[in-house]
């Protein structure tokens, strides 16, 4: 029986902001990616969706960012290694307290925003986020994009590495991301984004932006909770996968 | 066999900045209070100075503060309590993760500057730094003042209460501090700074600002970095103790 | 003619986050106080926030705060004088940029949150804040509560003291705020807000907490804008304003 | 007669934390770029540093940077350039201030670290540090290596664009600087030093790495503060400047 892993950032606001529906995305993924302080994310959220999470058998992950509250981890840094790998680190301490406050632990890591998308494609920023992983933790699980050099680094660490896809974006031939900006790139039909969303925990496999069907594996889809409509969408796409058969899990 | 346990604050650099010279003062302290990013120590300071500690034998502690780089944690902020208790808890939680790296662990924490002050007659934040210490380690030995309503609380939970004294601090007939700012407050000579040292080692008694002989019973010296001829100090404050038949070691 | 003023907190959001509905409130306000970076606003904001207030001919004021985004500037601080002046000076000149590229400048201060209150009573932040004012302009005038130690020195240094009122909050019998906590503290009925905000304006009074009729002179009403429903609130109290034939126009 | 400037970084300290000795170097050279608090400089600093150099005749300049004081301003960022031109105005704005209320008035703009680096080749970041002067004065001077991007849409808009030089940095045969991590890239013999500003003063040219005579115009020589043994370098520079004939004097 197939089974798939529905995650999504949580914990994103900070101080006396808020960005994303905790409490309601929390009773619909398995996985929840926490804000730990960098770009997003409180110690009162942190605890607060901590306690959350763990109460409703949510799986906790560190979503760790570049130190950059200004730019919403979204600005790309040439944070030197040793830096970034420190800086990854103390994220995840950070978050380790609350989870196990909460009776459980940080089960996994997922860089976010800019920093998730450097390591894509940068050896010496994937190494150092897979140094700091394992400064935390050397057996945490790592969740990114399949062919990046952070998944591939991770695995050379013995870290296990675990795949996520993207309902609400478009996939070049290649299967990778279509770059936001470019025409067509992000998918706003709701029930385009959740007949995707099956047919890529079904058959691992997507249309792409030509219209070719092309194979994208994914242990776990993201979800995004920081748009109008989100929750409302993330509950269609989970009880669709239910319907098709799927089972809705964590990874971890 | 008198013992005592010389503490200092380490790791209080940021960034570009250097403050105290960590390195020199590790080979003479016993215990070390690491700043933990909210006042000052950002993640590649702590994992250094982690990484010496744990080779010398040093004990790690937690230094933590009011969430205030630009003041230094010198400034006395109304925090409510339950961001008081989770903002010590994620500080612990990410010294934890360099502290573990290098093969130890936090073993006690202490209170930074303004926060410090605070703990010794606040009811309401001397309760939160408890909680927040009981989120991260229900076991967790607080060094504070004698007497402080930190210490207090600490035991009401539970929890180690270690009492530390300043040999370079004039003390009251009634046994607390000569405020900063007093005439005579700050005992600046390091001859005199070296004997006060071993008679409260030795004794438990120090001689106050009055010129009467009060008990001031401390499991811990407190000795301070961050001004010139500090390590020398130290390094000369260590030696007596020794030589007056003081076992100098770590309290936890 | 009986003549008002209307102001409001705008720019409050920071990076990612927003709070305040920027655009719709300055179509209501005659006077937006902007946040400067300290407790929130960016400089894309700031800058964003002040075209759209000289295009409306909006007055344009500096809402100065403690340093402290993750507490929104409403934890107290005990800041020293000198740097509390200087921090605000320093808000004050980031905006002027903002104002003067607008075609606008700066044309007065009003301190935010937590500062708001404590210069109410504490006579050394009160002159500290006005300090920072005639650094940066000797002229500016200082909006805040009447009978406070902020508008006495103000007055005192010969800076316009600019009163303002809340018809939003509760009033002791005595003329001054009932402290947020207490029951009622809040106005919550937005016919009764809109009742109280035409009869401070046109008759210098409010109903007391208790009753009675008290006098509260005010050249400046403060609106919310961060609730539901504040922007429309703010339309009605423009309103009807207009309808009792009271002018709302800038004090500056 | 020959004339140059003799511009240096001051006030990149922050907080508690100090880097540069700011009265002495005030005492050498003609130009102050002052830290504007995004990369090092707090509100108190840059007052007391704004104060200092009226008083001694020193020309004060805006020293703008990416928003990172963890890393000093020295991370390359890919900050939007909307973003980055407000922050650039922010920053002079805020110093303004301080100039002003010193007598003084901000005479010129030289960004940061990274940004100084990146605005060398990126014409994006250019044009967006070149919009921040612009929102902030139309008749700014700015301060950058003679070639980058920088000056040249400075010049295109209108601003006087002045070119440096470093006596303590390499220069390859086409005159642009040997990389830092390079082999010989900084010159670190203080006679070498004091020569090669004479040279780059009087004759306009100085010895590239490969050892030919290469042309380098400069406006202004660029001394660097926070190195021991700084200011005695800075001293002798000038001293055997003012030996040779070479009048010493700020560019604005």
């Amino acid at each position: 029986m197939t089974s798939i892993d529905l995650n999504a950032d949580l914990g994103e606001g900070f101080g006396r902001w808020r960005l994303t529906d905790d409490e309601q995305l929390l009773s619909v993924v398995t996985s929840a990616n926490v804000a730990c302080g960098f770009h997003a994310g409180d110690a009162s959220t942190m605890r607060r969706v901590c306690g959350l999470a763990a109460e409703r058998g949510v799986t906790i992950g560190a979503q760790v960012s570049y130190r950059d509250l200004a730019g919403f981890g979204r600005r790309a840094m040439d944070v030197p290694p040793a830096e970034l790998a420190a800086e990854v680190a103390y994220q995840i301490g950070a978050l380790e307290v609350f989870a196990r406050a909460a009776g459980a632990r940080v089960a996994y890591v997922k860089p976010h925003g800019a920093l998730y998308n450097r390591v894509v494609h940068d050896e010496e920023q994937a190494a150092a986020v897979v140094d700091g992983v394992l400064l935390a933790d050397a057996a945490l699980p790592v969740l990114g994009l399949p062919g990046s050099r952070l998944l591939a680094r991770a695995e050379q660490a013995g870290l296990p590495a675990v795949t996520e896809a993207f309902a609400d974006r478009a996939y070049t031939d290649e299967g990778t991301l279509v770059p936001r900006g470019r025409e067509g790139a992000v998918v706003s039909d709701p029930e385009t984004v959740v007949e995707r969303s099956v047919e890529l925990a079904r058959s691992g496999a997507v249309t792409s932006h030509s219209g070719a069907r092309i194979a994208v594996r994914a242990r776990s889809l993201c979800l995004h909770g920081d748009t109008p409509g989100a929750v409302e969408l993330a509950r269609q796409v989970r009880a669709r996968l239910a319907a098709a058969g799927v089972t809705v899990a964590a990874f971890a």
